[in-house]
């Protein structure tokens, strides 16, 4: 019961920014589509005009907008871990774990290093370093099958180093919380994150193998409509608190929870059902992630923001070339190597969370979160043009499309 | 830019509440179902279950829960208009407007003598039986196909009577709120009320009819699945929303955009979408309009509570007999008129939006205010029982169900 800050949204202002939303993400996934690009990237710039950067009509900070992204990255990871192969992600898990590892560390050495050398104090280049390992897992995910290359190989190294990631990312978030707060870093407290992070996948994936087929096919029985799918729902919802719940990250929950359900006699139903919903939640979240990016901190012809547009430099170079190297660490894979480090690149959502963590708390300045934002921006828009020229087109046929969840979600152009 | 009245909701806790819903609505449902009652019911009671007055666990009045059951009534009116023939609509019209004229005078003369012969005041008894006048459409609807009798003649009459009585509703809460506010009742402003609200209808249909088909034709060049339904929903969410704007309600814009979209040359994948999106949206509307109400205020064993008892009997006797009468009110019909009846008596959320604005003024007490949500109480859960048992089964065959929007939304317990 914390104090609300927001804003009272009224029921039809709240129509009046989805239809936004929705015009933003569907045009602007049109017109990248129609460019040869995916259509996420069409969606994230939909968001960049439609937030604070350029009209102003969408304020992601508003709770329900919040609330309703969020909902939409559950549904997504959910929609993924549906697609996913469990024994396929953990055949590739040493690679990923390897790829995941390298890509926190790189980018973390080469960032401090770089604003050591521009003069940043230490606490800032800590929190800066630290922005840097993000990996966003859910525009990882979607660039991906939007070129319809998820169950390739890389892919899988791509998605499984992600989703490690995001527990490594926790346990950096809890660090840099505690220094930012001048609190001592305890070795026992970063033990106790990992252990609970880790523990949650297991003993959810673990439970849920046996619980899952149980109650699914006990609902079978229920001859309804739209029973497997609110069935499912409520495990991707559930997962996802009790993850949090745990320390773990939501997105992990509703990931393993997609993982399960993948197993229910009912599954092409769900998989049915839950395209069409992820048809209307998945965009918001990606049109939310754009409109959060505030633009004006980095106009070039203003004076006053160059030492951040330097410092953002900065970050760019060190943050693209760390993660480059990160695919370059699993020496015993043979496969593109430069695909996957291009995979690592996008920090997102996690990097907006990251640097957003910074301002907060004070060490980073308005214009320092400039920079750091150009990062995020940079990094996000960078992946999916560069994965599509190393990739080719190589879509799958439309009949795949049609049957496919992440697919249906990626083209919804 | 309101002050915000609202806790702040955290995102794991508004996954653990929507759990909460989709459960309640599902076992409640599931429940109702297997005692041969309409799914509606049970997820209404699922609501009370998990609402104020027993477990506590939904607060429907946090802004993004209250939003998202907002949001879901919205989509039921554009699928229940998807489903409607404007012709019959339109045949039934003169009918229809008898029984929601009707359906206004006789209750609120009824209940205003009620009330007078209780010893209430004179504006405590006009709120009161203002609040009879009302007619949840979202209720009526879903009991009609949970039935499978939408598309019969007398479902169609009480569809345009609940549509018209919307507008109805709207003229005499504007009026409400005039008197509670102790200012002056002007006839010009309920003229104006009146004006813009069929001006806005009649500009909808005429506009739209032109100008839908010419845009989703253009849009069904677009190859990508979801594109339709994406578009469906801008154009519920914006008539909804320009429907609020000029001073109509948000659910008579949603349910002309569904007669407007019927038209579309891929009107059968957007019924599928919308109905998937349904399965999700529309019970945790039925579950937050369960969740609003308060049984603690009608607690028979309480003798402080035997005054707002006796208040809100009169109010249910009153409330049904006038309803019933409403439906003989069309001299001419040959049909059910028993059927038409009944099908007006459930008050729902428009009820319980009544009693609220009464309770906000002043002129109700809690005891009052308890009174008129027993009312809102019975005679919602009245409709289904005694509609079930007037109609009989006559649920049409699995095929159809599966084929058709509102039957799928109706069996998604």
């Amino acid at each position: 019961m914390t104090a609300c800050i927001m804003e009272h949204l009224h029921i039809s202002q709240f129509l009046g920014i989805l239809v936004v939303m929705l015009v933003a993400a569907k045009a602007s996934g049109y017109l990248a589509q129609r460019a040869g690009q995916p259509a996420v990237l069409g969606e994230l710039i939909g968001g960049v005009l439609v937030g604070k950067s350029a009209l102003g009509l969408v304020n992601p900070e508003l709770e329900t907008i919040h609330l309703l992204s969020e909902l939409g990255v559950v549904i997504l990871l959910f929609a993924i871990g549906l697609e996913t192969d469990l024994g396929r992600l953990v055949k590739v898990g040493a690679t990923s774990l390897a790829v995941a590892v390298a890509g926190v560390v790189l980018p973390f050495a080469l960032g401090f290093s770089a604003c050591q050398l521009l003069g940043q104090s230490v606490v800032v280049s800590i929190v800066a370093a630290a922005t840097l390992t993000a990996t966003s897992v859910g525009i990882t995910a979607r660039v991906l099958s939007d070129l319809g290359r998820l169950q390739e190989t890389e892919g899988q190294i791509i998605l499984g180093a992600a989703v490690i990631d995001d527990i490594l990312g926790l346990l950096i978030l809890g660090v840099v919380a505690e220094l930012t707060e001048g609190r001592e870093v305890s070795g026992l407290g970063i033990l106790q994150t990992t252990a609970s992070a880790l523990g949650f996948l297991g003993a959810a994936l673990l439970v849920g193998t046996h619980l899952v087929p149980v109650l699914f096919r006990w609902a079978s029985r229920i001859e309804l409509p739209g029973t497997a799918t609110a069935l499912a729902l409520i495990a991707a919802f559930g997962l996802a608190w009790l993850a949090d719940r745990c320390g773990s990250a939501m997105i992990i929950g509703a990931f393993a929870a997609g993982l399960l359900v993948a197993r229910a006699p009912q599954s092409r139903e769900i998989e049915r059902g839950i395209t069409e919903i992820g048809h209307f939640f998945v965009p918001l979240f990606f049109v939310a992630v754009g409109a959060a990016v505030d633009m004006r901190a980095l106009n070039p012809l203003d004076p006053s923001t160059r030492p951040a547009l330097i410092f953002g430099l900065a970050l760019i170079v060190t943050g693209v070339a760390g993660k480059l190297a990160a695919g370059y660490a699993p020496f015993w894979f043979r496969g593109n190597k430069m695909v996957v480090g291009v995979g690592m690149v996008p920090r997102g959502e996690v990097g907006l969370i990251f640097a957003q963590a910074g301002l907060a708390s004070g060490v980073f300045d308005a214009g320092l979160f400039g920079g750091a934002t150009m990062m995020v921006i940079v990094t996000t828009l960078f992946a999916p043009p560069v994965l599509k020229y190393l990739l080719g087109p190589g879509v799958p046929s439309e009949l795949e499309v049609e049957s496919k969840v992440i697919d249906g979600l990626v083209n919804d152009a």
